[in-house]
């Protein structure tokens, strides 16, 4: 009988909860151990703004995981059990929960250290190193609690960044009832997910409802008893400075790869921060793999290195780990395509691909297109607006957003092209569904296409 | 100074309004004469059941382009017009309004002559060569209104064919307070566009609400003083009869394309009755282009020949019929995916590539996956439910059907994969969007792959 495999994974978030999954529907025999600093299995962090909205009704149904159902899969599951050390030499990990010590040996270790909150440079933010009260970030479910517990009607909310995070915080801060501010340091809010030309209505329809400064930097908290009573933030321009009276604060700035241990048995770090992984999601490091938002791969239409942020990716790399590491064989596509959605305000966008500012080594055509949902003649019909970008040379579709109804069902259609290297010459005749009360004969999606085709078609003249 | 290129269009429905738009934006100065037969310029047939309803408040509305729309577009354009015969020694049709005799000379000439309904055999449906009274199809606005005029709240009406117009007319008649019966003479409802698996459930659903008969033929109707009082069906397989009361009996049991004109001027008919184009929607007689429900094209799938009943398709032959035969280069794919869908009783259903029993030359295997359109954490998912089917060699993408949310948005996705001959195992890597509000981690669409190529991975072991 040959010894069982053994295989841990470091990081019970979505993308370790899925390696355990996976290694475990590849491998019934192997030992799986996963090492969790937190104090929940695999849960939903893309939930928390739900929960703390009260959509989901309570943090605890974030789960998607329990710890029983680890145990139930014969998965050796330690929660807050922290790493404190790889002996690559001996292939052991040894970890501490509490005053004890736990040491397992690997043949396969799968690193999803997950990541940090990025804190922007404010002054006073913390005082004897702390964060103020009020000030939080939002990562973990204690995160999520914490902010629910400081949200008061009638109050004012800050959030920094108007990534997709910062803007469904937004939206639920103003449901619940508060003044909302929004500080962004680029000038264009969502600038990861839409060019500028389809994020500029968003923001007019945003500052009916909130206020949004753009090319704004926080420079400087005050406080009262240690509690925030208020941001300077100043014009990135004019240097001109404002002061925002705010109750609570919240940091969606970005994150930094948590990549300690990864270093410590000479993983390759790439560019971005994070730990470089191929397509079967394995580091630079044999038989060990890393997942998630550790990590580092590849954009599929520039080439380029690609810090991982997103959850559906992370639990692609999971699928692809927990395989490879037990013995099968799952190859992920060259490179992520980057496909995202969101919804606040009312307000549905999507995307695939990289944004404008992401292609400029790429010669880029682009085209834009206002469609319904419905025929003309058909009552009801919710607005889509979608954008395609492709190759001038090849005409293959390179990227797309996409704002209104169905934005990311549409988006997942171009994402699809984008997969097989379709051009908008070809995508433009293709038969899309047509029924009245459900879509026009010629979807948006296809007339975006038409419009680069026909710009393509001009400069190749 | 050339002469003006002479254009004639023989039909304004979708596809010969169409055909006029393209041949118009393709060349500016070309001579464009439409011939239509009926009362009204280009309108959505499709929207006939809508109109009945009265989710579209007027039959009126239903004209895409008017008759003014043409004038302004120097389109001449010629209603309740009937082309009485094609002289193609010199190019000339002759046409007749009433009194008035038009003749007419060409240099592409493009058939959108449409198709007639299908009329089952019926005993005594005529009566001294008329339909019954209260018996009706649906196929123009004229058809449209009388249908409107007999409608009366609990009374009974009995529709003859399961397919979509049949239930998209059984639920219009069931808003109104009728009670409806549907009749169809194979053993599964919607039997182009679902497999009996798939459709299965749908049945069960449709007979909370309204009575259906599948496996059951039409054969006599029952009247007084010319009016439809009952309507005799019979088991296919048992030979048992039934009466069934009826007050107004919808006919809706498949077209037959009209090729009168075509087979004159000796354009080739195909095996499915329709007239044979290829992929720039010429017919087998040079500069003679056909369009719509009176063509025969190929399967994308199959390859076989088959006979186009879709609107949008016809839309997209216009198209190419338009730019080509006005001196431009617009090239269909080599087949069409028969993307579909409809929605009916508050089931959105969607469907792209053949039926199974359109397949069975081929390798096929398939598999489905019930899902939902959000995570299992976020109240308020609706079910869908999404079947693929593979070629077993290949592992290429062949068909796809979907039931429930957003089938149609996620059928365009399948379809995409289809058009570019993308293999469940590339497909089943697809990064859908995901956000909690939209959309799971991992769509329906691809773990209905995934199951397809778990199948087909144990089939080559």
């Amino acid at each position: 009988m040959t010894k069982a495999r053994q295989i841990i994974i470091i990081g019970c978030g979505a993308s370790g909860g899925t390696t355990a999954q996976f290694a475990r529907k590849t491998d019934r025999t192997a030992s799986i151990t996963v090492f969790e600093s937190g104090k929940y299995t695999q849960y939903s962090k893309c939930g928390l703004p739900y929960a703390i909205a009260g959509t989901i009704s309570e943090f605890q149904n974030l789960i998607e995981f329990s710890e029983d159902w680890f145990k139930k899969e014969h998965i050796d599951i330690h929660l807050e059990t922290s790493v404190e050390e790889i002996n690559f030499e001996q292939r052991r990990v040894i970890a501490k929960k509490g005053s004890e010590r736990i040491e397992k040996e690997f043949d396969a270790l799968i690193l999803a250290t997950g990541a940090k909150p990025w804190m922007p440079p404010i002054q006073n933010i913390k005082k004897n190193g702390q964060l103020l009260q009020g000030v939080y970030v939002l990562r973990t479910i204690n995160d999520g609690k914490q902010i629910l517990a400081q949200i008061k009607k009638g109050k004012k909310a800050t959030i920094i960044g108007a990534g997709l995070i910062g803007l469904e915080m937004a939206d639920t801060l103003n449901k619940k009832g508060m003044n909302v501010t929004v500080i962004e340091a680029l000038p264009t809010i969502l600038a990861n997910t839409l060019d500028e030309d389809m994020s500029e209505p968003l923001l007019l329809a945003l500052q009916e409802k909130i206020s949004v400064y753009t090319n704004h930097l926080a420079i400087r908290a005050e406080e009262q008893y240690g509690i925030i009573t208020s941001l300077i933030i100043k014009e990135k321009t004019t240097g001109e400075e404002k002061k925002i009276q705010t109750d609570l604060l919240i940091i969606a700035a970005g994150t930094k790869p948590e990549t300690t241990l990864a270093k410590t048995i000479g993983c390759i770090i790439g560019k971005t921060g994070g730990i470089q992984v191929n397509e079967t999601s394995e580091t630079s490091v044999k038989n060990v793999y890393a997942v998630g938002d550790c990590t580092e791969y590849r954009d599929y239409v520039t080439n380029e290195p690609l810090g991982i942020g997103l959850g559906s990716i992370g639990v692609r790399q999971g699928i692809a780990a927990g395989v490879n590491a037990a013995g099968g064989t799952y190859v992920l596509p060259p490179g992520v395509l980057l496909t995202r959605t969101s919804e606040f305000f009312g307000m549905e966008i999507a995307a695939v691909g990289p944004v404008k500012q992401n292609c400029l080594q790429l010669p880029v055509v682009s085209g834009k297109y206002k469609g319904s949902s419905r025929p003309d003649y058909f009552p009801g019909g919710e607005p889509i607006v979608i954008k395609v970008s492709a190759h001038e040379k090849t005409g293959c579709i390179l990227s797309a957003q996409a704002v209104g109804s169905n934005a990311a069902q549409r988006i997942n259609t171009l994402a699809c092209a984008i997969l097989g290297r379709i051009s908008v010459e070809e995508f433009r005749k293709l038969e899309t569904a047509y029924a009245p009360p459900i879509a026009p004969t010629l979807d948006t999606v296809t007339l975006a296409c038409d419009v680069v085709s026909l710009k393509l078609a001009r400069k190749r003249r």
